[in-house]
């Protein structure tokens, strides 16, 4: 398994966690109608899914200003990912990441076979030119790039993507994750066009939609890639109450706004404490922000003196990245409370 | 698509279905504990759910009599028959299955480049002889078998589905599905074996559980297929809220029990009324029954009646079983309402 999960670190401590803030879930919930709709769609719960997603494909592609050919849904982007290596990847193929970047991506990419080359991160950011110049060396069938990047929060401007996705070497097909693109500022999210043969996006309904248990999310991508796609996915992988929680929240605006506006409030106080305790906060256009903690001796200690207070977090798992904690970005009286346990164990390091 | 599904057919017609009993979904419904349950779990939908499924399938292992580690969560047993396809299964690979039985093994297998092999029904039952005779040549990877059947609804006692799967070649695995084990009689289902090694049991909440919507399924196998599953298998792809409301319902024994015994009656019903009106009701240890009116022709005829009365209920694929439709049987009200439909769309078809 790429992560261990917080369950699984419960059942080793034999005790509960306190505060989840170490897998970028939402601890502001779903809005209260994608609830209330959840809990309809139970009544039915004995009907299978609609395999088609037609309705709810329907408003995502109005809302994209793309047709409902070009989305295809899936169970998390994590299932969309496996099906893509799957469709693109022949055990051998070259396939580019970044070092320390998602690791469910490189699963399934080695889950088939396919030859992972990972480019370092340059200043905390996915190295777009480093990415480029390898992709054109190595003609990989998949290009894997974040924006808004996870594990560090950093990001690209919509411009810098276009350029570098406009620049891959024909045959490498740029899979564009944007599990928090909800959270990022408008001119880091590039301008959607279905047509684009190149790109494929994933968006999700488990970090502004408060959803990451319901399994859903998304691609946006050129309908001859749904349609091949739809050759070989898991047609009823997406279940009828996500699906029903999935449509209510979208239409749900204010309460996703409201959540984009409180992490950003959220990420301007834990840069304020940061730089009070002496760390550094890493810019972040996501619901969690990289504290820069010098070395990953020092991150190591925080994550496990956190965890023994029932605070969960991750670090990034390879240096340089690795001199830095994660944190998810919650609610005021979340935020709070981890600020206090965050100064006492972060004293207990420095000693 | 293995099917055209009852939304689409809704789309199609511009109005909804007043009955779906085409899909053998549970109009019983969900347990009133798990649907609960699943509300219960809606509350905390923004957190993912345990990848590694450890309560539940400790539920399972327990009644099961076998260890956690024998127990294989998937979102359905459509996606655990991908899964097996595609850890045992190379281009080219034979694979063995009935000609008409379950379309989405067969999607699959197409879909990695397996080789399917098809053996004929022999009075209207999977032909065990007539598999085994085909294994013993074809050395198939993957052997397909559904006791009880769909579509059909027979069923095998558990000595022959043993002494079955004893006399398969070394190199060939038995998937059996018993999606529908529930409902048939106890010497039908083998005694579960964990330590087997050459067979794979699959299971779903989908049918008697009535939970269909919700994706939960899971296998019953040998340690070692559950850690090379655990090599390749998407590890959320079974929500939270179906994880719950599972183990809801497992321990809701009664009211799985109760939707069992209506089913049976709701079998004598339909065996009466078939009877009745001159078409033959074939024996059935499933929700549903295979109706079988004499032809390809007028079954065709039937279904279409049906629907255009808003009632969906589907019919097998391929000869000689395309003579049957296959209705699910659901509460008394609800067999009232298809009963007197039956009678005026089959009078139509005689005419």
């Amino acid at each position: 398994m790429p992560f261990v999960p917080p369950e699984a670190l419960e059942r080793r401590a034999g005790s509960e966690l306190i505060l989840r803030a170490g897998a970028n879930e939402s601890n502001f919930g779903a809005s209260p109608s994608a609830r209330e709709a959840m809990c309809r769609a139970v009544e039915k719960v004995h009907w299978y899914n609609d395999p088609e997603g037609f309705e709810l494909r329907g408003e995502l592609a109005r809302r994209h200003g793309v047709s409902r050919e070009e989305i295809v849904l899936g169970s998390g982007i994590d299932e969309l990912l496996g099906l893509f290596v799957r469709l693109f990847v022949e055990p051998g193929d070259g396939v580019l990441t970044s070092l320390g970047a998602y690791p469910t991506f490189n699963y399934h990419v080695e889950g088939y076979g396919g030859m992972l080359q990972k480019v370092a991160y340059r200043d905390d950011c996915e190295d777009l030119q480093a990415l480029a110049l390898a992709a054109e060396k190595i003609g990989p069938k998949l290009v894997y790039v974040a924006n808004p990047d996870n594990p560090m929060g950093t990001w690209h401007s919509a411009a810098n993507i276009e350029a570098f996705s406009s620049g891959l070497p024909s045959g490498s097909l740029l899979l564009l994750d944007e599990a928090y693109a909800d959270f990022a500022p408008i001119d880091a999210i590039p301008r959607i066009d279905g047509a684009r043969r190149n790109v494929v996006r994933l968006r999700t309904f488990s970090k502004a939609h408060g959803m990451a248990g319901a399994r859903i999310g998304y691609a946006i991508c050129h309908r001859k890639i749904g349609a091949a796609l739809d050759k070989v996915r898991n047609h009823f992988a997406v279940n009828r109450v996500a699906q029903a929680g999935a449509l209510a929240s979208l239409r749900d605006e204010s309460f996703v706004h409201s959540v984009v506006e409180q992490v950003a409030e959220g990420r301007r106080e834990y840069g304020e404490v940061a730089s009070e305790i002496g760390v550094v906060a890493l810019p972040s256009a996501t619901n969690f922000i990289a504290l820069d903690v010098g070395t990953s001796e020092r991150a190591r200690a925080l994550v496990a003196g956190l965890l023994a207070r029932g605070v969960f977090v991750r670090m990034p798992g390879v240096a340089p990245l690795d001199r830095c904690i994660r944190v998810t970005i919650g609610p005021a009286s979340e935020r709070r409370f981890f600020v206090e346990v965050l100064r006492q164990e972060w004293r207990k390091v420095l000693l």
